[in-house]
């Protein structure tokens, strides 16, 4: 019953990948194919989009394999042998292009490709998905409280309402890559290095009979870093305490850091607790803020200019509440060197291998995005796909989180205003290249031609 | 950079955990502790939830424990020996009562309670809610497709957009549990038991040069469950091709079970394509369709009489996109045997060990809940809240997911029809007993008498 160790395993997939599978192996479909990975359309309430989760899947494909408990499992679900043998040796080989993590994109451009033998490129169709969208959707959303609250500090404290545990980790990794300062969650800054951020809960409090001396056994048992939580009761007479304590701390050479804000009106309460700590001489001491917290409070929290220095921010950020996920798709645009189109109702792709070529205009700016086939010559545009695996392995190692970071800072530093706000902007140019457009039509009349 | 083992880490957890356990060390606070987990209130589109995850966190409790890897991570953010050496030999020793998994619950009442020495029970606080809260939530909203579309058969298709890995195989699990007949996601099924279903993906059909052939090669090769997916091109059209392939196929034993529909208007291509089935002699052919469903288009389709026999379902339920995070918590109630109270605005909770009483009227359907203390004589309710594990061990063994299937069934079957609906119904009626409130009361004048 325990939940399974999930990071490698090949059966991390859907069911049909390998009934598929079967088929391409009995009919020797072993060619070359081309899947691309896209956004179909933004949700409302999102004007631009930011690519991440790369480098996770890329260690995905460098370490999926198949257990024997899994090939015997398979086995048992009527899998032939030819599949079985197949699985029991597989590694990936195949090359990958994409946008590096922290680019910002736009519906229709892909963000990932694989090129690989057609079973291989099938299999890894839904952890590519899996990892890159909701990678994305944090990214997305949780760049959004960055550009709202510029300055500010953010901490994710959403783990607990992640969906799952993976998700709480995913979750963090993603707004430290957008601009958050840190994570409360523990395991994702031991294993991947995000700083981590902690205070404390009204448990502590609670515990104890009086506030006060939960206050002083917090501050005297974890010294270097003191940041009191104030609304276990009332939270100005909680401020006050604050300010007595501080004194008798600082004789012995303890300083409380920061006291933070859980519920109510928490704008308001920040201006009368800094009023309090001000005249108490607590002038050093920051306020941060939690509960319930998303881009828009946070706006009106920093447009008010409430005294408030940092947020902690969990639910509506780990789960991207408004938007929990996004019409994105995995799909052959090629097989054995022949552009390949889907054409179902409000879903046609466009195909072939394709690269989205990223124009400026004259002031350095963002300006317009060209979808394009990759063969065709390029323009003076900046490619945004780049090979990033070759048979199977990395060219170069993955990027550090802290690069990722400074990739997304310049990619926001040539965002043009208007797509940088909350509320719904015009959508951002994206053309579709003429020759693209005709390779699309081509295999159009070339299906009815041949009665598909 | 890979993704870790999650399952049974420690540091799946929030760093004031760790903070405060160290003042609860120093300050030698031992006692043991009941925090009790529980929903504030039901999001609009919810009439009732359904408690899960219960043995999953479970099985966490039982497996939980901190690597040399972890401590001397620890070590190196400052903590100090005394909680590096607790951790060293962590276990739960702990009680836990709880509404066993599948329990129709409602806002306030108490869907966990955990008794252990406080460091441990506040440990644990972040995977607690990690865990049931993910598991309810898709519980929850599953149960509504269920209600919506009786007699078809759900599929889950959501990995690829759930919410990272662990987030597919808990949505997985957690639909199985209420209803669902099944899952695409491999994993799941293989260690879990969920059954598992597959078809074919538009990718199987692009890759031939003609979608008959597609159709031959993918029925010869999976022959015992063939399911075909008609939209790639043009619907009818594929299914005409099936009548033809049909007959072909028969000729060597291989029969065609099913077709897929995944674009368009899918009761109108139902409809169409039944005609076609029907006149071709495959009356016995099932139609499954999938894409962008959710309970309110699962209800239309069936009020419509759309000729579909089972949908698979994906990004609505895996992460229950109209509220995908509940408004919940745990909280100490108790500590070293008094009973403890937060009041922050808004966000007061009820004192002590706490029992929910559930009533049925006199046509045995359920009436009306009663929230008490658990030390106050019991009247005819039946009890809800029941002890699960003793000093860090289960009592008996884990529910089989067939057992819980099977108690949901049963809190549906007693469920009055008015809160079975999609619409939003008046409250269900869950009072608060006298005593409860009597002991809040107290406590609130003791605080406000102690200065706190």
């Amino acid at each position: 019953m325990m939940i399974p160790d999930i990071s490698t395993s090949g059966l991390l997939t859907d069911l049909y990948q390998f009934t598929m599978v079967q088929g391409y192996l009995e009919y020797d479909l072993h060619e070359p194919a081309v899947f691309e990975f896209f956004v179909r359309k933004l949700p409302q309430q999102r004007n631009f989009l930011i690519a991440a989760g790369l480098e996770l899947f890329l260690d995905f494909l460098e370490q999926v394999r198949f257990s024997q408990t899994e090939i015997e499992w398979l086995a048992r679900q009527g899998f032939g042998t030819k599949l079985l043998d197949y699985l029991s040796g597989f590694r990936f080989t195949g090359d990958v292009h994409a946008m590096p993590e922290g680019t910002i994109f736009f519906p229709d451009e892909p963000i990932l490709r694989v090129t690989a033998p057609l079973p291989q490129a099938q299999l890894m169709e839904t952890r590519a998905i899996n990892l890159l969208h909701f990678q994305s959707v944090i990214a997305s959303k949780s760049v959004r409280m960055v550009l709202a609250a510029p300055g500010k500090q953010l901490v994710d404290f959403g783990l607990r309402r992640a969906h799952g545990a993976e998700a709480g980790l995913l979750a963090a990794r993603a707004c430290y890559l957008v601009g958050f300062a840190g994570t409360a969650t523990a395991l994702a800054s031991q294993r991947w290095g995000v700083p981590v951020f902690g205070t404390m809960a009204h448990s502590f409090v609670e515990a104890h009979d009086e506030e006060l001396a939960a206050f002083e056994h917090f501050a005297v048992a974890n010294p270097k870093d003191v940041t009191l939580i104030l609304d276990s009761y009332d939270t100005e007479a909680a401020a006050h305490k604050t300010v007595s304590l501080a004194k008798q701390m600082a004789q012995q050479g303890i300083h409380i850091r920061g006291v933070r804000l859980d519920s109510g009106d928490l704008g308001a309460h920040a201006r009368r607790v800094r009023l309090i700590l001000d005249e108490g001489g607590l002038g050093h001491v920051r306020i941060v803020a939690s509960g319930g917290l998303d881009e828009y409070r946070l706006a009106e929290l920093v447009c008010s200019q409430a005294p408030i220095d940092g947020f902690g921010i969990g639910s509506r950020l780990d789960v991207s509440s408004d938007a929990p996920f996004l019409d994105c798709a995995y799909k052959l645009e090629e097989y054995a060197g022949k552009p390949r189109r889907k054409c179902s109702e409000d879903k046609a792709t466009w195909p072939g291998r394709k690269q989205v070529l990223r124009h400026d205009g004259p002031d350095g700016q963002m300006a317009r995005d060209l979808i394009t086939l990759e063969d065709e010559p390029l323009d003076d545009g900046e490619p945004l796909v780049v090979q990033v695996m070759r048979q199977g392995r990395r060219i170069g190692s993955a990027l550090a989180l802290e690069q990722i970071r400074v990739r997304v800072a310049g990619q926001l530093e040539k965002l043009p205003v208007q797509w940088k706000g909350l509320d719904p902007a015009p959508a951002y140019p994206v053309e579709i290249a003429q020759p693209l457009r005709s390779l699309a039509e081509r295999l159009d009349r070339e299906r009815r031609a041949s009665g598909n």
